[in-house]
């Protein structure tokens, strides 16, 4: 009698009449005088084994009122039913309680909104929705993992509290040990950071690349992945306080080079999810958004479009929409704009080059016209941008002048010109938004929904 | 003439004679009157190229003069060298300046001290022993997510902000919005936390693991793998603020089964750095650690001892070793306990299991005997404690009393509770604190050289 789990069942040959256990959670349970069904779901699956239970068991009657969710451990004999809708099921010669579920049990059949899923945070991966979600986003992790291993690129943890705030992009949230209901004030009056734990003001990382760049200038390629954080007051579907971001960095490598990982890389990772999601991937086709499988075929299919942020704008004044944000050059594109370009003109991801200046990073390499910088978004049906690269300034004086000019603090960025004073190299990088990209293999609409335990303005439950 | 990277230059077949193109730094340059010798390195390989020009190029005097660490990039010839130190060298036919370095470039020749290379943490990844650290830190995440994935877990993104003090283990730092030069107040002269962000107080995780159990209950096998922190005041060698953990967690698995994995996983690591970073650990044994190929070697052949923590309190007992803290049954163990136990006893990796209850946290499993829990840690030597694990208390009325009993917020762990209480099931975990594991397979000994931008008491540069 093996122990087996539903994936191998769905998955592996097994001969008709093996007599098998298997352990899991009931999903559905009914139940006639004389026969019952459960739908069993053990974690290794998208999909039920549907067992069959009948009042040959001594206990029939007490199974058969088993609440959903109750933990049970089915031994019985595997029976093949090839050409049905299930390919096998189980006929029971045991069913046993492993762990009771009480009855008001949240997730009984009907359908429930993501609103109140949200707020069980902790019981929605039960569901087949969000199962098929958090499984594809752990798949499209360890797919960023390996395509950037094994193309050479080494993963380093920068720093989540950090005295920096990298571009000044966003706002940021304070790290701190002092007590709130007696803060210690220095001489001047103002907070005596002294006392703080780090002996300075601290904040959560709003992104890693400035710290990722200075082992791009020592291990060529390399990487960051981990959480990232704008304390923001956006109530959208598309702003997250905390979210995690891919940061890929790579010495002796210009905006084209950039350009072409990110797009090999995007393509692995839909791939990936492809080859090894098929059921979770099938299943949202289905129920959340009828185009998806349609989507990602084509973003693996397709070679990706590119033209300039001008061209680009060419092309929304010339377009026969009437956006909410009017266009013109210098405009930092809105959503509506993003996706015109990638659902309406493209129909495909498309890189936009050669921003603004002006609506770009301090960090970003100047084109020789003097207006714009070799910076490279790409943006994808549904989502708008999904991914954000530039070349960045490697001239030590140009750099100098930028930061002057912005009036950045010198002092704070004195490291980050020395990558350019010992060596400097032509290099450039990416970062991709995690959630977005899970948004977009999922078919997600709400970044909400495609986070475990998410942070947003008021909530931080769990 | 093509472009290659040394990687491929040290381990792929190239022809005598060939033309080739590199870019990299100069690590390091001398030269006479009438030849010079360059080692060059790319970044993509520990080691460097030895790169030979003579005054047939024009520029031949000034080339001499690069400082260390200016980039180059170096067209010539490939003259295979069989027998000597170099396998090949290139035989320059142009030397070009790609980035000037400045002559103050502080990593001369000379050695460092650890003490000082911290302080240009942006810097010492290009000496060759924190290439050679942050190489195998790569590749172990790596291997990390590897074993797992394949072994059918989910990587779970659990939050990094949390309104829970998960179990109580430590100082905890707090995340605010709030000014701290003007702390709004409630009536009762409190902090007001309907102002800040959260609309609540918040922290920085201590620990994922509670928020990944909800997952277990749902997809089986899952894992966290991410930054947690500790606001300790402690200046020890072996204590960071920030740290990464690895937190595996697996429903229907029990105390041994949780063992039999965490080594599984340990051995996968070890193997998949000696694989893929000969080189690197080549080095660490040459130069850090004369015992580490030796101690990684043993970690992956011999079968890790298990004893009782009651059978180890005697055998410490029995120890003829004067131990600064006094060993009796009850004591939380050292570190020198835990590496006499793992050096000089069993000579490997070493579980210690059911440990008494006053020592471990509320959500371990209670033993029958009243006194001990199902919990495991794995002590490795020359770094004591590496893996925590045990079976998680799955039986609802005697967690509820536990959390009664040691007065924890009741109100906080509803949700946990709700785990149990609709379907709990046997399960376990471990937690692996990541940059131990890294100092484990380097030979470091202090852990602020593991991690990149090292964050302790005083410190959060960069």
């Amino acid at each position: 009698m093996q122990k087996v789990l539903a994936k191998d069942l769905f998955t592996k040959e097994f001969k008709d009449g093996e007599e098998i256990t298997i352990e899991g959670w009931i999903r559905t349970i009914r139940g006639s005088k004389k026969i019952g069904f459960i739908e069993v779901n053990d974690g290794s699956f998208l999909k039920n084994v549907q067992v069959v239970f009948s009042n040959d068991l001594e206990d029939f009657d007490d199974i058969k009122k088993f609440p959903i969710s109750t933990t049970i451990e089915v031994i019985g004999e595997l029976a093949l039913t090839p050409g049905a809708q299930q390919p096998f099921e189980i006929h029971a010669t045991s069913v046993k309680e492993l762990g009771a579920s009480d009855s008001d049990y949240p997730l009984q059949k009907k359908a429930h909104t993501y609103e109140y899923l949200r707020t069980i945070a902790h019981l929605r991966p039960r569901t087949n929705t969000f199962y098929s979600i958090f499984r594809i986003r752990s798949l499209a992790a360890f797919a960023v993992h390996e395509y950037l291993q094994h193309n050479g690129f080494n993963y380093i943890h920068t720093p989540i509290i950090t005295s920096s705030d990298a571009e000044g992009a966003g706002e940021m949230f304070q790290v701190t040990t002092l007590d709130l209901n007696n803060v210690p004030k220095n001489e001047e009056g103002a907070v005596d950071y002294n006392e703080d734990f780090f002996k300075k003001e601290t904040n959560l990382t709003v992104s890693g690349q400035l710290e990722v760049e200075a082992f791009a200038l020592a291990l060529r390629n390399v990487y960051t992945f981990g959480p990232t954080f704008r304390a923001e007051n956006s109530h959208t579907g598309r702003h997250a306080s905390e979210f995690w971001m891919i940061e890929p960095e790579m010495a002796f490598a210009d905006m084209q080079d950039e350009i072409n990982v990110s797009e090999e890389l995007l393509k692995y990772v839909v791939q990936y999810v492809f080859d090894n999601a098929k059921e979770e991937i099938q299943f949202l086709n289905d129920n959340i958004d009828e185009h998806l499988i349609e989507r990602l075929s084509n973003t693996v299919s397709e070679k990706f479009a590119e033209v300039t942020y001008t061209e680009a704008i060419d092309l929304l004044e010339k377009a026969d929409v009437d956006f909410d944000v009017p266009v013109s050059w210098g405009l930092d594109l809105e959503s509506e704009h993003e996706r015109y370009l990638s659902e309406k003109v493209f129909k495909k991801p498309v890189f936009l080059t050669n921003y603004p200046k002006d609506i770009k990073a301090f960090y970003m390499r100047a084109n020789d016209d003097g207006k714009t910088v070799a910076a490279a978004d790409l943006l994808v049906p549904e989502i708008g941008e999904l991914i954000g690269g530039s070349q960045r300034e490697e001239r030590l004086d140009l750099l100098e002048q930028k930061i002057k000019d912005l009036k950045l603090n010198e002092d704070e960025y004195k490291w980050y010109l020395e990558l350019r004073k010992y060596g400097g190299t032509v290099h450039s990088g990416f970062g991709i938004g995690f959630e977005r990209l899970v948004m977009y293999l999922t078919g997600m609409k709400n970044i909400r929904d495609v986070i475990a335990y998410p942070r947003t303005p008021g909530n931080a439950e769990f």
